[in-house]
């Protein structure tokens, strides 16, 4: 057992399809907080197929380095879903129907009109002696115990499951047993996170140079992705430590200035939303190469409808001409990729739908349609909010392929909004 | 040890960043099929943050349970970059500065007009006795070493950077490797799969009950997510296996019928473009609650301009009118979430815009908007292909957010494009 004297975690996320990737793990970092406010640092991720013996294997090799495993999926009915089975043979448990677990599952099946099926029975076998953990959506209960000194919960991986679960079933469970426990007193952190945008992370982490000092119980994070460079502050929670979190966040937030566009949960599409609600405008957008990923990410936000009144995707010259007036001349003089048609689809979007401001994006997502002074990853992007409110401005992204510029090119536009509008709050 | 005798593997991805989930991993399919080819079943995927103990535990971990470790990411020159040492330290190999990797580095700057930085003179030490790989793009060099019975490769976490190594640099050396392995030889698999849209899990696991028999050497995998049912028939890829699971997939095929909308890297966005460039024709939508996204997904494929030409987002009512010409007493009488406005918007985008066939979508993606007869989830889709070509359909999608609503609304929408695309072929 090489398990550290201090309270660390790992996820294991069952599930053969999983383990080819290709899509959007949300669970991490909830989890991650939760355990985090609690003192436990997750350490591993793990992801492991349907398949008993290593599911086994993998729940072993976290008991011997974590003291605290939260394991998501493999609850369902079916027989790939082993995860019951797993727990009970690397813990020694055996399996047992129980009647608490199938009692909820039959009430919960009965106010949607339905009775257990036969398979579904399957799903209240939880192994003896763990505590069930009451699932407010679904059928599939969850449970948690101990076993050599690591505190396993095993959960259902659809979030609006799991996270009422981890919340109101794991976590007070967690935090009765820790004191029990011959390991060094938990130290809660915080995280804090800031967004920026703009700028790559060498800039960065040079604005952010001498900011923690050396022996600071502060820890400072840059990560950077197509869309953004994330800073992250992370040190204990108690009343002495989050002072100095706080001084050092608000000091990075100073140092980093505009690039910064938002906090924590913030994504640029809700600051956005939350400019134009505040400043009650609303906003139109003309897209070319970003060919709606703009309309896309501006109504993921809830309530988006009260300020986006619509967006078109001008893919072709004709649609430009036609939907935004852009002068077919201006066209053939500078291209559809220019300052000038950028300028033009942006007057021209907000004059015809009558908002506030007009946001457009022309621009050549690539593989195809370069020229040899037009290369993939010129974009132009253009802002009109009326008269003596007019401006475009240009990008050159390097390095990506066409969903990459697409999300670059979108980022790029929703910032210029971002920064007019702030600009025109103060003013 | 308890690595069994077969081919196995693991990968590994290091990085704080990644511990907190929220990108998207497109490292892991490609890895899969590339050993899966070479008769190598990766098993587990774990992913570490930039602690050099825990790299260490989980590579110790690794070498116990699989014959192949595959690593990426942690190659850079910063100081967080550890996934050397680590190597090392797990494998009691010292680290070297390596000619080759210095001159292979040193000359790849210089064709940018750079010199190599002290820190990235870090990125030439390498575990002494390890095999170099080259780095066709950028600068941090790969490695590959053989530790207790067990490959390990370093490649970068870049898709443009891995994908190229380990295909020239780790496969070549790993096939050398295998035949000198007392494992019983490698069985090289072939993966077939299969896309639906439009039917749950459940119907398409009872459409397939029966196809593969028992004692089968090809395996059935059946994963749902939002936007589909994704079927794999995975098996031997020898002369003899491969017509078996030939035979199989045609089955499988025949059996899902029309909801099998596309095979192996199929997306439902490519097949409507593939199809929309065979008849020649050209498209137009109108989205309402899909916010851009169907416009987003369409013009993700290279090429799409040639089809699309153009896309509206109507959230407000007055675009209806303006943009679509629906006439306002239709939206008066039937609300803007309604078979009749589905209608008048597909009709009015096609004719609007001039293209061969229009579609739309309306709907309540929520969490506001519901009234007591229209609930969030409903859906009207509607498609214009000309006089005699128009139709609508009505979706009720429960159980998921705004955007897991957007996606199947989109997803439906395309859906209808493809199966009346399809007809058309026909007639």
């Amino acid at each position: 057992m090489n398990k550290s004297n201090a309270w660390t975690a790992e996820t294991v996320a069952i599930g053969s399809e999983l383990l080819l990737g290709g899509r959007l793990d949300t669970n991490s970092l909830f989890i991650a907080n939760c355990l985090a406010a609690s003192g436990i640092e997750l350490r591993y991720k793990t992801t492991v197929g349907d398949d008993l013996s290593d599911m086994v294997t993998v729940l072993k090799a976290a008991a011997r380095r974590v003291r605290v495993v939260i394991i998501t999926g493999g609850l369902g009915p079916t027989v790939d879903d082993l995860t019951r089975e797993a727990v009970a043979q690397a813990t020694g448990h055996r399996l047992v129907r129980r009647k608490a677990a199938l009692d909820e599952m039959t009430a919960r099946l009965a106010q949607w009109g339905r009775t257990p099926t036969t398979s579904q029975f399957r799903q209240a076998r939880i192994p003896s002696g763990a505590d069930i953990l009451s699932n407010p959506v679904g059928t599939a209960p969850g449970f948690a115990l101990v076993w050599n000194g690591t505190f396993f919960a095993a959960l259902p991986g659809v979030p609006r499951e799991m996270e009422p679960m981890l919340r109101e079933g794991v976590l007070p469970r967690l935090h009765a047993w820790m004191p029990t426990q011959k390991v060094k007193p938990a130290m809660p952190m915080i995280r804090r996170v800031l967004h920026t945008s703009g700028v790559p992370e060498s800039v960065v982490d040079q604005k952010l140079a001498g900011l923690v000092p050396q022996k600071s119980s502060v820890q400072l994070g840059i990560y950077a992705s197509p869309m953004e460079v994330m800073v992250s502050l992370t040190g204990p929670a108690g009343a002495e430590g989050s002072v100095v979190l706080e001084r050092l966040f608000e000091e990075a937030n100073a140092k980093l200035g505009d690039i910064v566009y938002g906090q924590e949960a913030d994504t640029m599409e809700s600051v956005v939303g939350r400019l134009l609600n505040e400043q009650r405008m609303t906003l139109a957008a003309a897209e070319s190469c970003t060919g709606g990923l703009i309309g896309h990410r501006l109504t993921q936000v809830p309530g988006s409808s009260s300020y986006v009144d619509r967006v078109v995707v001008c893919y072709s010259n004709r649609a430009k001409i036609e939907l935004l007036g852009v002068p077919p001349d201006l066209i053939d003089r500078h291209g559809a990729v220019s300052a000038e048609v950028a300028a033009a689809m942006a007057r021209g979007i907000r004059e015809r739908s009558g908002v506030s401001v007009g946001l457009s994006v022309t621009g050549i997502a690539g593989p195809g349609g370069a020229t040899e002074t037009k290369p993939v990853g010129l974009v132009h992007v253009g802002l009109d909010g009326g008269p003596g409110q007019a401006m475009t401005k240009e990008f050159r992204f390097h390095g990506g392929d066409r969903s990459v510029i697409k999300q670059r090119a979108s980022q790029a536009a929703l910032d210029l909004l971002r920064r007019w509008l702030l600009q025109n709050r103060l003013a």
